[in-house]
């Protein structure tokens, strides 16, 4: 009988993989390499897409991005998509929320089958089944799902919007300027330390924790950090100021005329424009590497008190990201397209059921997805998934040594650039703009539609400088992962009305219904 | 200003397109001929899954299989899934039903969202977005939905079962014997033919439409035959009795060694080892060909009440069928599979916009599928689709000689045989059970999922005798048609809940909601 009883489930905004320090980043991350050496760090983890809202319905949903169809951050999550919320609450149980989740209500299909958005089901609908402690996305003032901003105004921080006006803003001179700017990265916030998002959320989370006594929970700690505005609280602002940021990485092709046509097009966005001048990066990345350590903080904050509370015998934590950050690497900033600094991310798992002590402090090599986040929680507490729908697997038998079969050879991610600026500078249509990626251990190939594939060989260019997508020797290895894409896309979830339960027990069984084919 | 006011969805079951009479048929169809000769013929329409419910979940969404989900019989259509009920009611108009739609519904969602299925909204949505005159899916006696047991009640034909007493039942010797039993087929049902399925869901149709007057309408008449039971009423069971039957086609593969595996496994299926033996095929053909003899009679009925009604001056007309009927050809019977006999179907559009008049009588041979049936009918009735979720065209410019780009040059189709015994016969999965074809105008490939594909060079090979899947000389034939089944299924719309009009609005637009990305 295994001990988890809860499940802590904490995400990032932004985080990249390579600035940890337990993945060999610059950042000092103690307390995310103490939850890995209690647990396994898993070192090739992927995400299902670049970029916040469909990563995250990935994660929430088990399925991939062209499975649950919410492609990118501005599209509703389908009523009909089942989310960790639904499968725990089969169970009798239910999925907390402290933070964000980038979960857009499908407010068109609530009034079409006429569900209240205010009742409870509406909210739980709204929510991506999540039962919300503090709902806050992070990166616009919080609106009335989030308690952030009358707890602002509580201390001290006075106003209509005191995000605007104390969290995101900084002091020059006695002037206050925003953290929008990029310019004002290495001032301190106006904001407290203690008051900061990333403290104030981790507190809601240890109160609500705390509550719950010795009642089993499920909760999902999902910080909005270190996702933009960069603008850290002191002391975190200052932190990396002066010191070594890593290098500035930028590949023969950035920006050329045979770069991929598509990656070249988000070179005209105005984050790219910005941090294609290394003296952003630069200048930005104390910020954002400060952010980070603030984030380590508040995850040792709730290490010691699960320690405290006996908890850390019975609970589950998944650690992880929804996406990474360019910083300026490639002459790109922020995230999107499929290079490992985007889709590669981190992710611990730490396991206190005693079959995982074997492989406590070890790495995990084998690929994983974000997909594999909910069939993970439902194995650890004994809970039935759903087979038909999820499409990721459960880590539980990898974190526990258990024998296992064959596992997968590929990851896989999407993007959907139809919302951006790169589809008018490319002059394509709303449904034109779509990418795939399969990644195994030794290549990444990338689809684009209308456009030449991507090919990295990971072996021979682990940095994806040398894109191969047109490299007449690389023909045989281009069909190969074109072959692999297809099967892929043919295999994807979407009997989604009928499990295979019940396709087991209908197979051939017409006659029991007193249907009589073929009988003389 | 088109005079289209009403549409009548004309759709039978099992109908054979080559059994037809303006399709070079065996079965005199003098009214689906007229039909033909007012309107457009199509002679290259192909639907997307050579099974009932999801060839019908394809004609009443606009979406291929793999996008509405409802991928064999048993499968509930999801509640996210739009019909044309809903783009009609949107638009203040709605889609009336008699007969057979084959809609499972999603009562495992309507449960989750709350929604009483037994309410307005809950009947809509059981119904596949259809308001019912009479909901009958025929092949089982008749249930609540339909008033057809109390009409064959009311009409000298009692007992708990009277479909299964004299619908499908005959007398010989004195005896009562059942339709279920293709030794029967010769014999008239007890049924008169006035009081027959065909005949009850005509007279439902006609009552409605004379009840309309001059309101609009949208009507999808169903009939639910030629589909077995094999057994028609007098005199239909005699007529094509003793006369030529068409040619019994064997394949030189079929049931060979190096038949493809899966064909080979459907020949485990009771139909094809019934239909295997010619003497069967020869018995129940006429019986078949009678009872298509007789949908045409009653079509005739229809076209006349509308002539007499002045509604064939503002009604568009679409006459279909959701599939074929191997009828012993290949040595099987039934339906399955990807050949021509199954998937290629009898299409008419008569429209009786003036614009149409330079078509009248002509054969369109550009390829249409089920999915432009949507289209086609909220196009004449000037109602706007949804282009992010309809996948078919509307047929509306072909009819109308109208100018339009490139038109389509492949037809897809879809099917999941998991829940029949070659299942078993193959020892597969339940999700291990795919299979895609492409057809070109001289070219159809069927990847089949752990199987090799076919490839049949219709050019060359029109009945599709001669498997190319595995033939050396036609690799690059193979290539470039799983290429094109890689492009389309990477373009199928998944993203069903932001439209694209949704998409162009917001498209490079994060500013405008207060969220400034990479500025110094």
């Amino acid at each position: 009988m295994s001990p988890v009883r809860n499940v802590l489930f904490i995400m990032c905004d932004q985080l990249r993989r390579d600035f940890v320090s337990c993945y060999g980043g610059f950042v000092h991350t103690p307390n995310l390499d103490r939850l890995a050496g209690r647990g396994v760090r898993f070192d090739n983890a992927f995400v299902q897409s670049g970029v916040c809202g469909p990563s995250r319905m990935s994660y929430y949903t088990g399925r991939y991005v062209s499975s649950h169809g919410a492609t990118w951050n501005n599209v509703p999550l389908s009523v009909a998509e089942h989310t960790l919320g639904d499968y725990l609450s089969a169970a009798g149980r239910s999925a907390t929320l402290a933070g964000k989740t980038h979960v857009l209500p499908d407010t068109a299909a609530l009034a079409r089958l006429g569900i209240e958005i205010e009742s409870e089901r509406g909210a739980l609908l709204r929510e991506g089944g999540f039962v919300s402690i503090d709902r806050y996305d992070g990166h616009l003032p919080p609106g009335p799902e989030s308690g952030y901003g009358d707890f602002l105004r509580a201390h001290g921080y006075p106003g209509a919007d005191p995000w605007s006006e104390y969290v995101i803003a900084a002091e020059d001179g006695g002037r206050v300027v925003s953290g929008w700017q990029m310019r004002n990265a290495h001032l301190p916030a106006r904001v407290q330390e203690a008051h900061s998002e990333t403290a104030y959320l981790t507190d809601r989370a240890l109160d609500w924790i705390g509550a719950q006594g010795e009642s089993p929970w499920v909760l999902h700690l999902s910080y909005v950090k270190p996702h933009w505005p960069y603008l850290a609280p002191a002391p975190y602002h200052a932190l990396y100021r002066g010191r070594d940021v890593g290098p500035i990485r930028h590949g023969p092709q950035d920006g050329t005329a045979d770069e991929h046509p598509v990656v070249r097009a988000y070179r005209a966005h105005d984050e790219a424009l910005c941090f294609a001048r290394e003296e952003v990066a630069r200048h930005v990345r104390p910020a954002y590497m400060g952010l980070i350590a603030q984030v380590d903080h508040h995850v040792g904050r709730v290490l010691d008190a699960l320690a405290a509370q006996g908890r850390m015998e019975d609970t589950l934590i998944v650690f992880t990201s929804d996406h990474g950050e360019f910083a300026g690497d490639r002459g790109l900033g922020e995230k999107e397209l499929f290079y490992d600094e985007i889709v590669r991310v981190p992710f611990i798992v730490c396991d206190p059921d005693p079959g995982a002590d074997a492989t406590r402090g070890t790495t995990e090599t084998r690929l994983v997805e974000g997909i594999d986040v909910v069939p993970t929680i439902l194995d650890a507490l004994g809970i039935p998934g759903a087979p038909h729908r999820i499409e990721g697997r459960s880590l539980v038998p990898l974190v526990r040594g258990e024998a296992l079969g064959a596992w997968r050879d590929a990851v896989f991610a999407e993007l959907d650039y139809g919302f951006r600026r790169a589809r008018r500078v490319l002059d394509r249509g709303a449904q034109d703009c779509r990418a795939f990626m399969v990644r195994t251990a030794d290549r990444k190939y990338v689809h684009w539609q209308g456009f030449r594939p991507q090919l990295f060989d990971l072996a021979a260019d682990p940095d994806e400088f040398d894109d191969r997508g047109a490299d007449a020797r690389f023909e045989a290895d281009r069909a190969r992962l074109a072959e692999r894409l297809f099967d892929w896309l043919a295999t994807r979830k979407r009997r989604t009305t009928a499990s295979d339960a019940d396709v087991e027990r209908h197979t051939d069984t017409h006659r029991r219904h007193g249907i009589h084919i073929g009988i003389w």
